[in-house]
């Protein structure tokens, strides 16, 4: 298949790397620098202490696009709005799949033209180290679900891009799929950001587990969530999973670049006005993650 | 006028350095190198480009503690404890000046024999940079009022100590003092602590000043303030004129130091339990500054 995917972070080098083994990638970069270095360097991945290195075409433009059989968006959420005038001049019938965390972009989405579009939300956890090289952190999943086109279209998607070392699993509806990993962004993100330490440390330093309590009662409540103990238990164990890794949101202002906060917890925000539903430690958080961008 | 200091940190070198222009000090340091340091080389005081040196007296043991006409305890407030057996040794008729922040410590007073004890917060901005220097990066007063003993006892200190150059005054009321450093310090103390910036930042930054606003509130909850925009505009005019500073709190978070949240935020926190106050973002700055100790 030709697929072409368009943000070279550590999510789209990720993809680009694996998807490439059996299919035929274009990965779409904003800088010319790094579109050159991949596209004479490859990207490497990293994992454990082994380096993998594949060929990857690589380019500056979307001129390109229109030859793709999926073309899947790997940018940041708030860069959405930036590229999403790119996507509206694709062919209709050109499926997207779109990996951001959050879910401030999906009223944008409601306005393309394509009539297949799928929504992912990764698990892997990945980390760019350079223009080139992403290293591979956290062993996960990719989930699909359909936002836009035939129910099947998840399972089609998942049989064509899943391989034992890169799963996929199709997922029943877009809204629950992204809501399920919205609370475990909501709770870990902001904290970590703002603390500046590892996943592991919000179960492992009791303060900072009872902070976690805190903010989950509140996006529990946004979400008017029924079986809050599971929900509470599953994103403890993603900290368990992921004890050693520093959340995208802590990355993001470890090295000062803007943040997903506006997607996440900006979007709870908004969540609970529009409910009436009270709430005091989010805007804190949001407040204190935005003031550091 | 005979004068021992108990604790060598930044406010009690500030003190020595200043008060020893008049009066015989003696330094009290908890390290035995420190004192050494101290008495062989003098306090030095930085201010601005200017460096000044004085001779001070500086023991470990506080065995001369009983010939001092004043002891001036300058230890951090969760550092009373230690101490506090030491002071009950002390002959009934010395008086005693506390300087610590918070209010949590004042419970612990109420045991001493001592007949004359003062309380007093101190508006300078003092940076310890090594064990004999600080540096004075704030100009600012010192209020003492009378926790025990006469009422004239405040304004006779006073008269002994000042001098234009490190000025005091008296106040009425002590609880009406260590409430307006208190309503200071846990609005702009722990927020600097948690986003590790200067005091400048949180009037600068349009988010950081929005969570200063939320902290306000709940401190002012706690206290039921009256005059609640006059109190704001205290805050933020401090928060001016200490715009280079970094807080105590936010110093003792950088260097790994246990910090003064119990007494601050912490009281805070038993105050609206015993008042039955709703609070919510005050546990979430206790827990996430604790976390950090």
């Amino acid at each position: 298949m030709k697929i072409g995917i368009i943000g070279a972070g550590s999510i789209g080098l990720l993809f680009a790397f694996y998807l490439s083994e059996h299919h035929d990638v274009t990965l779409y970069c904003k800088r010319k620098e790094q579109a050159n270095t991949i596209d004479t360097e490859g990207v490497k991945l990293k994992m454990g202490e082994t380096v993998l290195q594949r060929k990857i075409r690589a380019m500056c433009s979307t001129k390109w696009l229109v030859r793709e059989q999926l073309v899947i968006v790997a940018v940041k959420q708030y860069a959405i709005q930036s590229i999403i005038h790119e996507l509206h001049k694709l062919p209709s019938e050109i499926p997207l799949l779109f990996l951001q965390n959050g879910m401030g972009h999906l009223d944008e989405l409601k306005t393309l033209p394509q009539t297949s579009i799928l929504l992912g939300t990764v698990e892997h956890g990945a980390l760019r180290v350079s223009d080139d090289q992403v290293n591979h952190t956290g062993y996960g999943i990719t989930k699909l679900a359909v936002y836009r086109g035939i129910p099947e279209l998840a399972e089609t998607f998942v049989r064509k891009l899943r391989t034992k070392s890169f799963p996929f699993d199709p997922a029943d509806h877009f809204e629950t799929m992204m809501k399920d990993k919205l609370i475990v962004n909501a709770v870990i993100n902001p904290l970590t950001a703002l603390l500046r330490v590892r996943n592991g440390q919000l179960i492992a330093n009791p303060y900072y587990f009872h902070l976690m309590k805190i903010v989950f009662a509140e996006v529990a409540d946004v979400f008017e969530l029924e079986n809050r103990e599971r929900e509470f238990h599953r994103i403890v164990s993603i900290c368990e999973r992921t004890a050693e890794n520093y959340s995208s949101m802590c990355k993001d202002v470890f090295e000062g670049r803007k943040t997903e906060i506006d997607g996440i917890v900006g979007y709870l925000l908004q969540e609970a006005d529009r409910k009436s539903i009270s709430v005091s430690v989010l805007p804190f958080l949001y407040n204190a993650v935005k003031g550091t961008e």
